[in-house]
Order: C-alpha cells, then sequence, then structure tokens
C-alpha cells in the first residue's frame, strides 16, 4: 500500500484546477477497492484510480471497479491483439495472463499506455469522470499528461485555482494564526498551516472563476501576508530557508563556515543541499569530543571546564573560533544536549546556544526546545539558519 | 493533505499484529473528516487518526470525529490548567485559542503527549478502538508507543502475525531478489525487498495461527536468509547501517572521525543520529571548498593541483588526514560530484571517491551514481558506513 503518484497527482490537479479533498489507499482486494470506488464516484466530480492493472492475481482493479461501477467487464480482442504484436515485437512470449489487460468496463474509454502494456481507461458517468491508470510512475504520468488533463481541462473549464506556499521563520504556530486570522474569512480561500520538521508553512489556495482572476487574488492575498508578517517571511514555495540564506549571503557577498556539536554537520548538510552553495559555503568542524572544540575551533579548554560544553561561551567561542580558521566572513556555532541522555537539571536535554560571529562582533541566543533527539537536532538547525538569516535582513 | 506517518504507523501496527488495510487522507474539512471517521468505524477493529488536533482555526480533527461518532465535545479544566503551567515554565503566553487543546469527545481517555502541548485521545466504541493523535511525527511516534501500542496488543492478544525487516548491505534489489526468491513460495509468508535511502530492506511479514506458531516460522525464514545473505545481512529492524556501525566501533574500542566535502556533514550527522554516538565518534571537518581540505585535513595541494579534489588521492589524504588531526583509530573521507553543476565528461555527476584510513593502512573505493543531488549524498553516506562495516566485520 505505498503510495508513489499521489503527491504528483495532487499537484497537477491543482494546476487544472482541480482540488484532491479525499485520497484513499486499499490494499489489493476485490471489497476494499469496489467500496472506494463507489464512495468516490457518490462525492466527486472526478475520480482518478491508480494501480493494479497489471497481468497478475494481485492485480484486482478492474473487476473491482466495474463491480463498483455495477456494470460487466468486457474484453477487447483489438488490445488483445495489441498486446500480442508488442509482445512478439520484443521476443516476448505472450501468456493467457496477459489478456487481463484487454478488459475493461463496459463503456469504458481506453487510454493507450505507450510506455507499458497495461493501457489505462476512462469512464464517463455523467457527472463523474472516472479514470483508471497503471501505478508504474513513468506510465501513470505520461497517460495522465496525454490523455487525462485534456479531459479534466475541458470538463473543468474557465474555473481555475492558484496556490502558493508562505515559509515562516522565527514565530511558532499560534503566532502567525493570529497574525493572518482575519483574512480566512473570504470562502473561496483556504489557508493551511503546517508545522513542519524545515519550518512553519502556509498553503494559501484561492478558487476563482479563471486562472487570471485566481492569481490575481493570489497576489493580493500574497501582499497582505507580507504586510502581517513582515520579516518572518522567509520565502515562496521552493525557497526554503536555507535557499534563503544562501541568496542572502551571495548577494552580500559573504561566506559562511560552520562550528558544530549537538547537531554534528547536520548545520552544514542543510546548508549544502542548496545546489551552488559552494559559492558562499566553505566549510566547517564537527566538534563532539571536548578535546576536538579546543583542537579545531580553538575553543578555551578552560572556558569548557569553567562554563560547561553546553554554555553561550563555548558556542561564541566556537563561531569565533571556526570564522578564523576557515577564513569566513560569518562564523556560527552550535552546542546543546539532544538527548535521549546527557541531559542535567540545570542544562536539561533540548537545552542549545548558537552563536553567530561577523565583522561586526558575535550574537548569541538560547534554545529550550522539547522533542527527541532528532527533532532537538532539526529544529536547532532551522534556529541556526534562522539567526543567520535575521543578521542579513 | 501530506501524510508524514502512515508508512511508520503501517511498520508498528504490523508488528502489533495489525494490518492496515483502508488508509484515507482527507482535507481540513469537517465533513470529509467526519464521514470519513464514520466509515472507518464501521469497517474497522481499531482506527488511527492523525492530525488535526493542534491550536488553530484549520485544526478540525477533534470536532468533525465528535461528530462522525455521534458524541459532544467536551472541555477538560484539568488539561486546560496543565497546558497553562507548561507555557509558564516555557516563559510563552498563554492564550485562549491554546485551549482548544483540552476538548475530546464525551468518553474519550486522554493520551499524554510529553513532546508537544496537544495531547491524544482514545475512545473504546465497544468492536473498536479509535485512536487520535497529533500529526507532528515525533508526538505522534511518542504516544503511539507509550500508549496505543499497548491497548492495542491488548486487544489484539495472541494474533497470528509477526514480522520483521531484513537491511542489507553492498547489494543491489535483483541480487537480492534472486538470492532469497526460494523463499517465496510460501502463500503465508510475503516478502516485500524496498530500496530506501538508507538502504535495501526485505520485510518479512508470516500469518498462522497463532503467535507463537507465526515467530517459529519467522526464525526459520531468518536463518534461511542469513544463510543465503551471509555479510550483507546488516541487521534486523530498527539497526540500522549507523547503528550497526557503531556497535561494532564500540565492541571493537574503536573510534571514528570523517573528513567530507560533497557530503558536507551529512554523514556525521547521520553516525550522531545513533544515541550514545560520542562513545565511538570522535568528530571530523567539512572541507567544501579546496583550501580548507589542505588547512584542516592536510590534503596537499599539489596533489589537488594534480588530481583534482574529485580523486582517490584526495580522498585518501582526507582519511588520513582527518584521523591524525582528530586522534581517531578509524579516519574517512568522501569527496564527489553531487550535481547537479560540476559534472566533467571525466568525472560525471554522480562519481564520489571514499577513502577508510587505520592503523593497517588505507583503502578506497569508487562509486558512480545516479540520481538527484539529494539521493547522491544520501548514496554516498550509505557506501561510507558499508565501507567501515566491512573493514570491521
Amino acid at each position: 500500500m505505498r503510495d508513489a503518484n499521489s503527491e504528483w497527482l495532487c499537484r497537477r490537479l491543482l494546476e487544472i484546477g482541480i482540488r484532491v479533498k479525499v485520497r484513499t489507499d486499499v490494499e489489493d482486494d476485490d471489497d476494499l477497492i469496489a467500496t472506494a470506488v463507489a464512495q468516490a464516484v457518490k462525492r466527486s466530480a472526478a475520480v482518478v484510480v491508480s494501480g493494479g492493472l497489471g497481468p497478475t492475481e494481485d492485480d484486482r482493479t478492474r473487476a473491482a471497479l466495474a463491480r463498483g461501477l455495477g456494470v460487466e467487464l468486457e474484453r477487447d480482442e483489438a488490445v488483445v491483439a495489441e498486446l500480442e504484436r508488442r509482445f512478439a515485437q520484443r521476443g516476448r512470449r505472450f501468456t493467457p495472463e496477459q489478456a487481463r489487460q484487454a478488459y475493461r468496463p463496459r463503456g469504458a474509454e481506453w487510454l493507450p499506455n505507450p510506455l507499458g502494456t497495461a493501457p489505462g481507461f476512462s469512464v464517463d458517468l455523467g457527472g463523474v469522470l472516472l479514470f483508471a491508470l497503471p501505478g508504474v510512475p513513468g506510465e501513470l504520468k505520461s497517460i495522465f499528461d496525454a490523455s487525462v488533463a485534456p479531459r479534466l481541462r475541458e470538463r473543468v473549464g474557465e474555473h481555475a485555482l492558484a496556490s502558493r506556499v508562505f515559509r515562516v521563520g522565527g514565530k511558532i504556530e499560534p503566532a502567525v494564526d493570529t497574525a493572518i486570522r482575519d483574512l480566512y474569512d473570504d470562502p473561496d480561500v483556504t489557508f493551511t498551516v503546517l508545522a513542519r520538521a524545515t519550518g512553519l508553512e502556509v498553503l494559501v489556495t484561492v478558487e476563482a472563476e479563471s486562472a487570471r482572476e485566481a492569481r490575481g487574488r493570489l497576489d493580493a492575498i500574497d501582499a497582505a501576508i507580507v504586510d502581517r508578517l513582515g520579516d518572518a517571511l522567509i520565502g515562496r514555495d521552493d525557497r526554503t530557508l536555507a535557499r534563503a540564506v544562501g541568496e542572502m549571503l551571495v548577494s552580500a557577498g559573504l561566506t559562511l563556515a560552520t562550528a558544530e556539536s549537538c547537531t554534528a554537520g547536520l548545520l552544514a548538510a542543510e546548508v549544502t543541499e542548496v545546489p551552488g552553495s559552494s559559492r558562499w559555503f566553505r566549510g566547517g568542524v564537527v566538534v563532539y569530543a571536548n578535546d576536538l572544540k579546543t583542537d579545531l575551533a580553538g575553543v578555551d579548554a578552560a572556558v569548557i571546564e569553567t562554563h560547561g560544553a553546553v554554555s553561550a561561551e563555548v558556542a561564541r567561542m566556537l563561531a569565533e573560533g571556526v570564522r578564523e580558521r576557515c577564513g569566513a566572513d560569518l562564523g556560527i556555532g552550535v552546542t546543546g544536549v539532544a538527548g535521549p541522555g546527557g541531559g542535567t537539571p540545570d542544562k536539561p536535554v533540548g537545552r542549545v546556544h548558537i552563536a553567530l560571529s561577523d565583522d561586526d562582533g558575535t550574537l548569541d541566543r538560547r534554545l529550550d526546545m522539547i522533542g527527541d533527539r532528532r527533532l532537538i537536532r532539526r529544529r536547532a538547525v532551522i534556529g541556526a539558519l534562522e539567526m543567520i538569516r535575521r543578521r542579513l535582513l
């Protein structure tokens, strides 16, 4: 029951102006498939079914779908002949099981599959258009673009949707919610606030009579969001926090270096997920052991002794030391307790100190986070990137 | 309608002996949620709902779920007080919206959330157990393990499913498939070979008359898999490649240091995802810029000039240099072209050199991978860890 296609399908459908409201995954079982299809047809204007069209025993979609729709399955001899021809062409033996792929519900129209053996099909139920596509991602995508999208566009007409993701930094979910809540009233606009491991996102979708109108209204909402969130707005769509930081560094002509203890390379790995990051990222050190904080980043061993490895003082020396040793304009240092062990009443799990050093001096901040090891480390990375972004604003 | 949890949930439920037959994702809409819950309750013995329990306007699950079940929502003042206390503790302002999280359907039992603000809850409908959990993955997982799994185990009792994940290193999917194919015949056993970013996995599920019989048969299959895969078997279930390497280093009393160019901290981050990794991981350097390869890891600048930064020679010097500078028993160096830019006919995108240095000398290997930047970097990390594992066998 793995679903390789739904994110792609939802995106493509949205571009056409169709919002996917319900998605159901079921096991390869006739009853479950028939019920799911019958329910979907009842509540929707369009239904896309994927997977289970192949020649094997566990490909149950054709029969189950016909049952869900209450029609017969029929065999198409022209498709059998075409399959035989294709098998012969590639020197493969055509077995009777392959002919399963030539059955369709009565009244269905074939959707050719240039990349594979199982064709898709569509059924026009009057108010509802239903499409069945093979689950192999490449085949599904090519059939969708060639045969499904045009039929849906024709049906949808000038009604349209436009959507945009707004990425937000340095604010918690309720604060963002409060800031933009007065925009929620419009029934044609949907707001979804998502707290993800990479930060907060607000997904805005506008429904309108035409694509042009939808885009125009989305731009108006965009302006209102900029007004409400100000500097907290990191970017739109693919402009992640790491990308925003990278673009700001490039336009300022500055470079960055990292010294990481608890995040241990995760911050460097995140900034280098951005293609072309070598223009602004020089490198850094991962100083898990305390003696390496001294040897690789020049942290005074006496300071570690006095204040502990998890302290603002050590974070500051990490930032300053790595900046100097890597010859970077900005140095950032991260030290903390990621857990599950290592916490004390004084320095509990989730305590992270981050410091940022540049020509003007060194800033530091303390984060106290809840979550497991994985989450604390990821949130520390977001905190560090957000600190750089704020510095560069 | 993005779903971050279902794969994890399906796996955990399977371990308990519950197979997920239907999964539905719906938009944040009361009608859709209520309908989906009502349908799920009708056809299932257990229902897990995730997401939409937070404090914001679009967190619709509580109300919709109560409607789907046909019961009232009630506010729990004890939970409000606990939320206020937690906010005060962290110096955050408690707003009235936060109190939304203190509502539950009448008759529901709270499931505490140690990692976040929104508690989950369970409803016992007689024949059906329903659980509602927050969507934040860390919170969902901790509540599931602490509160949901025990309740389900009790209900399921002597179930007849047993499953195990086998993690495989250094083999591609068709090779694994061929090696274990003769085990596929048994109709009560399901084999799923999964190629994941973290490596190859074989999920084996056995259905039997009793849990004991299922476990016994699974152990027999386990022995057969050990026989077929030999050293390629990394571990079972939660024993990931990084954990296996960590355990091997601990029992050998050895430490590790990393010098990374194209993976830029991802390898260090992966080994330190393992709790307690400070016992065997000392630290490392991220040497994106060429002059840092020299300054931080002692790579001869003339060697970079002659052979290029992406070369076996540089990987070897990175491994040797970082081993010495970090005072580790093993040093590993990684350099390559992650793309999308930077490839040449001679050194195409996907080319990665890895070297491993220890007391006995230095080994190197070359990988040529296909995929995008993200995938190439992740596969390089797997390649490096697998190289360490092989060395320690």
